[in-house]
């Protein structure tokens, strides 16, 4: 797959009708953004790992933007590290190579097809979206980076620092929507923020991926937890439990009283032991992702179903469009504030239903789900 | 139809677990809350005619519970007639039947269902839901009463003197999806909401029904908006005009820079002439509602169509649910607070699709849809 040039910040840097300041988050990769984890907590147990295979120590090779941008005083600073955006740039664009090319060979028919795009003043992107493939419904990997030329005070009321400085927001985001109902659906986000101009930059990293089955299988969960687990084990043992619980506080219907899915992991605001540690955590969880998801795919495609199960599927991506339009701050954001409308809405389901007043049969696996796989459990110890 | 008990304020009175004041939009028949028009205007142009056809003066025929709640000091006020809550609850319930009635016959297939409910200290409601019909695919009239023992604050911003103070809001909701993409959606919603307890009583009146076309046709959407005129023009002339133009503020997707459908009337804190008048004005559009609805339903319900007219069907059902759950205020109100959510919910489409960057080839039916139909118009002077 050839790649296009992509937007890089110094190619708009100069352009007079740069970004509302608004634009901050709508990144497809600066979705949800509700669950703040308590990044400052144990800074001391963080270390750096970018020298970890999978995970190129890019960050350190070259002068970053942020520095060239805020006059290289970060020598100064204590327990910080260069900044490259380019590098986070490089590795989710990587990632969406790799993950689009791992979907494809999954789906054995169906090829994404790309839109790349601009919009002048805000940054761009790069859109794969897969539909109608045997295995997959619907798969989109969005990859963008915006920018903007100084932060609202309403995006800066817990950072005051923040305010009326330049930003950047890159991000990957991935929403999968199987055909077969013995499929679960994934999501996978992961994206990077970074304020730059007068005074010390501020940036965090964000992200996570989570799992929605409409039939429930513990052996899935469990390898879904335990594959998310080794991934953030490596940056620091601390983090998984952390990442977990966050993950089952965000992805909740609260109007439903219902987990979204079986969960997985969530971050926001992570910066804890510097720049190195958390792109480290970011190219951890996002090579993690195929690994994590593939196998289940593989093992349920061919299962056998009929009519049925296909119309609990349908009520369940109800759901999932409910959480979409009516909690994720990300969607929700991009709904009011004007974003690219196809990528923010790519999120969405290709089919859903709606049946008045639905309740399964006590007893069924229908049943089973809500019952038993969306109650939080400790998937990575073996869902007790 | 064997009527259900109904849910009276004076049988929960004295229920010490009342309910929480944050109820006072979940009423199915608080929806709609976004566009605020100018109520005050003109009210020396406003009459009572609760003495017409369709209309009975119930509201004179005995003291009202709000007069007996209030210690009975309205007749010392100004510009004041009988408040009767239980005039606009046995008009809502007998639209509730008539309309059930006439969309069960026009189906010709298909009934109703019912759900009597009751929440303590809530209220409750008669929820009536046909699915699966040869016509209908979903239609779902709902009648709800409500009621909480104090305002909060937040709820009374604009008129801080209904702080702490008991209300009642009752309602009359309807969604009809119809199955052939021919057929266009309707929704309609009649409600009033009531302070009661110490000073003056407050009270408005809201409602409005909206068309949702797939394929429009001009003569269907001319119909809808005369009928609405004639029943609008019945109470006052300068109503219509006013209550057509807030419909087409309030139902619009912003994200998509369209209109849901072809609009109708939208009216709320409608409190003009008096609580006879408005009353007048809720009567006569609930009485107009199947007069402006069946006779399009008629001629289009026999449509020939195939899988790409259902195809668009379903990608415009999408957009409806787009509406409902990121901007219908009634909706996101429910959600967010805890309402009765299978009402909240009824109006989501029975199917709805989402295709990435879809659009329609020029010059079809499709295209001419967002291009002719969902642009405001003049439909009651013949759509120019």
């Amino acid at each position: 797959m050839a790649r296009p040039s992509l937007h890089r910040r110094d190619s708009h840097r100069e352009d007079p009708h740069v970004a509302s300041p608004s634009t901050a988050l709508r990144a497809s990769g600066a979705r949800d953004e509700a669950v703040r984890s308590d990044s400052a907590a144990h800074p001391e147990r963080s270390r750096g790992t970018s020298d970890g295979e999978g995970t190129p120590p890019q960050n350190t090779a070259r002068p970053s933007t942020a520095l060239r941008v805020s006059g290289g005083v970060l020598e100064d600073l204590p327990l910080r590290d260069p900044i490259s955006i380019e590098a986070v740039q490089e590795t989710l664009v990587r990632l969406q190579d790799e993950i689009c090319a791992g979907l494809e060979e999954e789906d054995g028919g169906a090829k994404f097809r790309e839109d790349a795009w601009e919009k002048t003043g805000d940054g761009g992107g790069r859109a794969r979206v897969l539909e109608d493939g045997p295995v997959f419904e619907k798969a989109a990997v969005l990859f963008s980076h915006l920018s903007g030329a100084d932060l609202p005070k309403s995006a800066t009321a817990s950072r005051p620092v923040m305010e009326g400085r330049p930003w950047e927001a890159i991000g990957l985001s991935l929403i999968v929507h199987p055909r077969n109902p013995y499929v679960p659906a994934a999501h996978l986000n992961l994206r990077f923020f970074l304020v730059t101009g007068d005074g010390d930059p501020v940036w965090w990293f964000g992200g996570g991926y989570d799992l929605t089955p409409v039939y429930g299988f513990e052996e899935d969960a469990i390898h879904w937890h335990q594959t998310a687990k080794r991934a953030c084990d490596d940056v620091d043992e601390l983090l998984y439990p952390r990442f977990k619980k966050a993950c089952d506080e965000y992805f909740y219907l609260k109007h439903r009283g219902e987990a979204r899915g079986v969960g997985g992991i969530f971050f926001d605001d992570f910066d804890d032991g510097g720049f190195a540690n958390g792109f480290s955590l970011l190219c951890r969880v996002g090579d993690s992702f195929l690994p994590a998801y593939r196998p289940i795919v593989a093992r349920r495609k061919a299962t056998p179903f009929g009519e049925p199960e296909r119309a609990f599927q349908l009520l369940r991506r109800g759901r999932y469009a409910e959480f979409n339009l009516a909690y994720d701050r990300g969607t929700r954001f991009g709904v009011h504030s004007g974003g690219r409308m196809e990528s923010i809405l790519a999120s969405m389901p290709p089919l859903a239903a709606w049946r008045y007043d639905w309740h399964p049969q006590p007893g069924t696996a229908e049943a089973r789900l809500t019952e038993f796989f969306l109650q939080p459990r400790d998937w990575a110890s073996g869902g007790r």
